[in-house]
């Protein structure tokens, strides 16, 4: 590969598949390297250190969740109750198909999201943000009266955690689960209304 | 100790100081036999196996949570919304002493759980039934009227389980967690009301 094909976005897709394949404890900055045919030093010169590396992907792989939030947020084609419970619904697949369809990159990232706290802060902060976006508009609409829109964004994300923090990945393959998710959703949207 | 002063409290009492000294992987029912001044023999024939005693110790620690909720639950004194919220504040306040008040023993009691995954099954079924009980009497006296209790109460359960699943215990301590809490308990109540 030349120098100028190797983008940051290929430098981190390699690193997504050199995490997968030898995992989050044996992949090094040389695999990639190797692996997009380059040297080490040119990886270097777009991620400073293994660790930024690391990070960058983290980052990227939870910012894709974001982004396909994002185009609910950003939506007027429905009200913001409609909005919420998509959106709601959304992250909860998301993180469901996240777990279940590549588990093996799912705990790699388990792994990586563990040493980057401050990735998932501000991945968390985003979400929350959203939230209240949507929640804002309710109240101007008058479908939600309740609370400060950032406390009530706040407790509908701590609400519904259950079905987003990856620590309860586990029981999203039960068979009732999605029973108990339309019964939160339902509650919270009904905590929220005018 | 003669044979007769040996009852299955003092066993499980002197149980839970010994997996406190020498730890879950370690204690063993000799150290436990020892600290009763009695023969492993008195102990197997209490409880038959080893496993058996630590099922009961984990639901003896359990129980006694259900315990204090259950005044909670049957008292008639107030009204079932403040009932309800009394209810997971107590809930809350209870898991974060036993976190807080003593970690080791905490831990200890964190490694019992994932090997008695039914005594923690039966634990959230008894949970679960008990805010149940509050809802159907809120519905009764028309100040909730949503779903079907069992449905709300599994809903309540599954929407506070920041405030109570042991995985969460590290966020208890941040400073913001009691307005989180009560942005939660504010969203759940206003979501069940009438």
């Amino acid at each position: 590969m030349t120098p100028e094909a190797l983008t940051p976005e290929r430098i981190l897709e390699a690193t997504e598949d050199v995490l997968r394949r030898y995992g989050p404890a044996k992949a090094t900055v040389v695999d990639v390297a190797r692996a997009l045919g380059v040297s080490h030093g040119s990886v270097y010169r777009h991620f400073r250190t293994k660790a930024a590396l690391r990070e960058a992907v983290t980052s990227r792989w939870l910012e894709r969740t974001v982004v396909e939030l994002a185009k609910i947020t950003n939506g007027t084609e429905h009200p913001a109750p409609v909005r919420l419970r998509f959106w709601l619904t959304t992250l909860f697949e998301a993180k469901r198909h996240k777990a279940g369809d590549d588990p093996e990159l799912f705990a790699t990232y388990s792994v990586l999201i563990e040493e980057n706290s401050g990735v998932v802060e501000e991945h968390i902060r985003e979400l929350v943000t959203q939230l209240r976006e949507i929640i804002e508009e309710g109240v101007r609409a008058e479908q939600f009266a309740f609370m400060e829109p950032s406390v009530a964004a706040q407790a509908v994300f701590d609400a519904t955690a259950r079905f987003h923090d990856p620590a309860y990945a586990p029981e999203w393959r039960k068979p009732t689960i999605d029973g108990d998710f339309a019964a939160v959703a339902d509650l919270v949207l009904r905590g929220l209304s005018a």
